[in-house]
């Protein structure tokens, strides 16, 4: 398996980027790894450290205040471009990337295409949970606006193969979010999704879940529209930032504070490892002809290494092949 | 002013009802109050204490699992039925209920009805914010599902009025919930509210805002339907629930975080502080001929006492009468 790394995309790119592809070498080190993006940046970056990585050079960057597809089509040396193309010349198996989600969605649109049969991608929000599971694949995240209840069990089907091939969840449990748990609640979409997920045979459907039930992990996939995702996926985000900037600030700050988090620090760990998301975070996008696995635009290092073992497993594990064989079952 | 109290409403009724309305008559006592329940077990609450309430019985509670309309249609004796008569009848001028919120929304439909040019009725959750404002309005909450562009229009006037009303703020910002801040980013329903928005002279609009900006604070509005507001809700209630039990069992938890707690406890009260929402939670149903205020299920004494706040100062404001100059400027 052969990995290509946007070395430029996210918030700490190139630093951590590189130093992520390098953990992940050292810790799993099983899919050779191409970075691609600025050579000279990348060697003065690896040192002597990284002679066994491929560097394929790329020296753009697509910017936050630019369109994506419309830079994409402009210019050729985007590395997020160059990264996705590797993919479609059989030149990598996979491309990973923590820059602008919507760059790498419209490079893996424009570029590798829809799988035969799926007519809209979807994005996999993994959270961390509170429940016995690992996470909760929240879909679609963003990639998909006006679904219709048939794109709903698209993706519903497409997310089961994702959990069962990359995180191992036998029979995933997919919950449709709603204002209500009751199948008369929700709006049009909502009532003709229900019925068309709960006609599924060939997945399990737990029924309608609530905005609460998605942190605690009542099901495994928890499915709604793109706009519904991302607004919830960020809603949530914000809520972590702002009670962990309380805690920081209000409870742990001043000198009082110092003492007792030195006091506490056994327990704040184990509150950090609850919500430790690095391993979950990253997800391909779904429904596309090939690996393109997005990471968090804040990826650290440690993150950017679990994201390259997630492209790795979608690919070791026929992932692309298996959403095919739900799109097209009579081929 | 004269408010109808469901006392037989929430989580904690009747006990922390009539505590609340004790609370209220003690420190603020503006208005008169009247309790709907059933009579003896209020009675035997009040003692002595509540000489100055006049007491309506009404025996019957809406269970959770009946459906609120029917249930409404079927019987004449639930409390939120009976308090809200009373309204109607003009024996009272605001109706407060912790109560299932379905079953105040419907009660308030079919009892008050909707006020004229208003097409559909919206819900505020009010929200706790980490920005100098107290609160954020966030709705629909969850009133109306299957909203287009000019209801969301409708209920950003409506909640303009009632931020500017019974809040005090003056010319309230509207954010729309979108996926991205530029304009052209959304589904059909966000590009078409929009340029709705954006074109109507009356509103204070600042233009897309993204979920993680609700809890900051970035608007004194957060505008979206129906269906994601209350996914949206629920689902930041949900983080606040999971991180406070994290924070309680993880950090305070054992023999060493009681110590840290105790050392900790003035942090800890400013902590609780920021996000103490109990005067902010309630908020009267916007669309209604008529005040009907929805608290928490969960409201306990001192949500109450500002719920029935909330009431008075919709009804001493003209909130309804308000509401009724926008949706008919012409009459």
């Amino acid at each position: 398996v052969r990995i290509a790394v946007d070395a430029m995309g996210g918030d700490h790119a190139p630093d951590e980027i590189v130093r992520g592809a390098l953990l992940y070498r050292e810790v799993v080190g099983t899919a050779d790894l191409v970075l691609v993006g600025d050579e000279a940046k990348l060697k003065a970056l690896l040192g002597g450290k990284g002679t066994s990585f491929e560097i394929v050079h790329a020296a753009g960057v697509i910017g936050m205040d630019e369109h994506p597809a419309a830079a994409l089509r402009r210019r050729d040396d985007t590395s997020i471009g160059v990264a996705t193309r590797l993919v479609k010349d059989g030149r990598a198996d996979a491309v990973v990337s923590a820059g602008n989600t919507g760059a790498t969605m419209a490079a893996a649109l424009l570029i590798l295409g829809r799988v035969r049969g799926i007519d809209r991608p979807a994005l996999c929000g993994m959270l961390p949970v509170t429940s016995e599971r690992q996470a909760t694949c929240l879909l679609d995240a963003g990639a998909t606006m006006d679904a219709d209840a048939r794109n709903l069990l698209q993706f519903a089907k497409m997310a089961t193969a994702f959990m069962e091939k990359v995180h191992g969840v036998s029979r995933p449990s997919v919950g449709l979010i709603n204002v209500g748990e009751e199948p008369e609640k929700g709006d049009k979409l909502r009532l003709d999704a229900h019925a068309l997920l709960r006609a599924a045979p060939d997945l399990n459907f737990y029924g309608n879940i609530e905005g609460r039930d998605v942190l605690r992990g009542v099901t495994d996939i928890a499915l709604t529209d793109g706009f519904n995702g991302n607004v919830l996926a960020k809603g949530l985000e914000g809520a972590f930032d702002v009670l962990q900037h309380g805690i920081r600030g209000d409870i742990f700050g001043g000198p009082l504070g110092k003492i007792a988090g030195a006091i506490a620090l056994p327990g704040i760990r184990r509150f950090r490892g609850r919500f430790d998301y690095d391993p979950y975070v990253s997800a391909p996008l779904l429904g596309i002809n090939g690996v393109s696995v997005v990471t968090h635009g804040r990826a650290k290092a440690n993150m950017m290494r679990w994201a390259i073992a997630v492209g790795e497993r979608a690919v070791a594990n026929r992932l692309v092949e298996a959403i095919g064989t739900i799109a097209a079952p009579a081929e």
